[in-house]
Order: structure tokens, then sequence, then C-alpha cells
């Protein structure tokens, strides 16, 4: 009997339930995965029977509940400290921060032109002047970070930030946006996680089509 | 001399800068206030020497720096845990975090066509059904944090979830856009903090015009 249960919506495109899914698989956290359907007639009103944003991921901890990723992600990091889902260092901690925020309010070029999409072929498409300024940003951010670090991850181990990033490295290959090799790095690292391998091909094998995450 | 910097722009407009800066005053946190002009004519380039985002507020600890207003909020949280910046109840904690994060991702449509201004007069506007339904989750997330915790604020003691709701009550007044006890109840108890007497009574002494801020 595990408490800890993560709801999520498929595996193709939801990328806010990849983010904290991502998380607790790679720290080993125990718990059950809730597969709740984007329903393509009623929207997504019957999220609201357990989301008060009717959205996922919303993760139930007992009487606990706690919907928007990034708390999610917060939230774990506090429940299971052994996990390090921060940095321990503190400028490290707030910096992993600072773009796990930036990556939670930002890039909506990005996030609106270019969906996650695990069975899209890579192949690229026309997209704004935005979408490479965010793209650019991201890079920077992946830069500091692991030159600092070292890697394998931003900040060494896995963390929240690597978390919050992992939708953003299917996007950059599934649209062809850079072949930096900071990127080249970083995505070899990420889709070679066994966790990824995991969400990834259950979402390959998925059914359902959203067009408009077909971009 | 004070370690702690915030950098802040005008007071009358920057949204961003007031949620830390209220945290700081209310929670009698010692911090040096450095103010950094928006400029018409280069935009915010200058905000690149100090902030990877070009955005403000940015807060500086020796030589730890932090951007984006949540990340500040945690680092604060951190620094000083006998502020109390989150809710000591992991429950209440988690809330408060949900809430915060919905405020830093969401609420688009209230964000867009309703800047906070301190300084412009009560008077209403045509906006969209987005803005209304922005509102109506709004005052939701207040009646349900002020029914449990009783008030005055959102989780009983002010927090850092008050911290990031503080431009709304701001919007919500200058806009008419309701009138619910809910709202008129909050934004007494908010409006009456000395932080924000201190805060307004600066932004309506600028002389600065920002025309896509005057809805």
């Amino acid at each position: 009997m595990c408490a800890l249960r993560l709801i999520v919506a498929n595996k193709n495109y939801s990328s806010w339930s990849f983010r904290p899914w991502i998380a607790l698989k790679v720290k080993g956290i125990e718990f059950e995965e809730v597969f709740s359907q984007f329903n393509e007639e009623t929207g997504h009103k019957h999220f609201g029977e357990f989301s008060p944003t009717k959205k996922v991921p919303v993760l139930q901890d007992d009487e606990i509940s706690v919907w928007e990723s990034l708390a999610i992600l917060e939230y774990l990091a506090e429940k299971f400290p052994e996990a390090n889902l921060w940095p321990k260092d503190i400028k490290d901690r707030a910096l992993a921060r600072c773009i796990a925020h930036e990556m939670h309010g930002g890039f909506m070029s990005l996030r609106s032109e270019c969906p996650m999409n695990m069975r899209r072929a890579e192949e690229a498409i026309s997209v704004s002047d935005g979408v490479y300024k965010d793209v650019k940003r991201i890079i920077d951010i992946w830069r500091d970070c692991l030159e600092v670090s070292g890697g394998p991850f931003l900040f060494g181990a896995f963390s929240n930030a690597d978390a919050m990033f992992a939708p953003v490295v299917n996007r950059i290959a599934k649209y062809k946006l850079s072949d930096d090799p900071i990127v080249v790095r970083y995505s070899f690292v990420m889709t070679n996680l066994p966790a990824w391998q995991e969400w990834e091909t259950a979402g390959k094998a998925e059914p359902w089509i959203v067009e408009e995450d077909e971009a």
C-alpha cells in the first residue's frame, strides 16, 4: 500500500505531468500512478473532481493534495530530504530555483509553438523568433550550470531543475531547434535515464491524438 | 552595512518587484533597496548588467544572486526561518505553495489586461471573460484559505502567499472587478499594512508614465 499517488494525463503530450513523474522515478520514490485521460468531448472538466485548477499533475499524500508541478517538486524535496531533489549548497539551490521558476513562468513561445510529443518524428517546422530566443536562453542556462557542476546533470546529481527542463529536451530534439554541443551532451544524459525511456516508451504506445498538440 | 540588496523597478507598475519587497518589509528584514528605472529608449537592456533574464526583481546576498520573484521568496524563507514566510504546518505550506505557483504561472488574462497601477483612479474598463474567470478563481482561493485560517492573512500570519497575491489586490480595486465580501475583507487587511502604504505612497509620487501599462 503506497500513500503517495500522482495523477497524470497521457505520456505522449503531458509535459507538466512528466516533470514530477521523472523526479519520483529517478529518485526511486515509491508512488501509485493514476492515469486520467484528457477528454476531447468534455475538455478537462472531470479533472475538477480532484484538481481545483482542473489541471494535472496532482500529487495526493493521504489528506494532502498538491497541484502545480513545481509545488509538487517542492513538496517532494521536503518530504524526502534524502533524495536531494534540490542541491545541498545554498548558492546552487538558489540558482536551481531561479531556473526552475524561469521554466515554470516563461519560455512561452517554445511552449506554445513546440508541444512536447514523444511520438513525433524529428522534423523542423517554421517557428517564430521568440522560439529561438527561448532556446538560446535555455542553452545559456544549461551551459552555465554544466560548466560549474561538471555534469552529468545541471547540478551534478539529478535535481528538480532537471525535472523542470526534461520536456524541453524533447522539444528541442523533435523540432530540430539546436545542435549546440551543450544540447547534444545534456540530451544524451537525460534521454538515457531509464525513467526517461520508460515514459517515452509508454507515450509512444498510446493511441490518442490531440490535434492541437500536433504542430 | 546591509548584505541584502533588492533591485526593483518603479513602484507604480512593477508588480513583480512588489512581491519580495512587501515580504521583506512586513517581516522586518533589513535590506538595501536599489532602484533601477525602466528605460523607454533602450527597453530593459541595462537590466542585463545584473539579471540574466533582463528582468527585475533581483536579490543579491553577497555573492549569491537570485532572480525570479518566487525563487527570491523561497530563498528568504530559507535564510530567515524565524520570519515564517511559509506556514509551519506541512499541509498549509503545500497549499500556500500551490496557490503561489498558480499566481506565478497563471492568471494571464488578468495580468495582461489589468496592469498593477498604484496611481490609477478606480474605474472599470472593458475586459475579457478570461479576466472574470481569473478573478473568480482568485476569490475562491482567498475564501478557502481565509475560512480555514480565520485570517487576517491567507494562512493567519502574513506569508509568501500573501506577497504573491498583493498586486492582485490593487488590480481588482483599480479596475472595479469585484465587490465580493471576501475581496473587501482581504483587501482591507492588505492595503492597511504599513508596508503597503509605504509602497503605494512612493508609487503615486513617481513621475514616470508607462503607456502600455495605462489600460
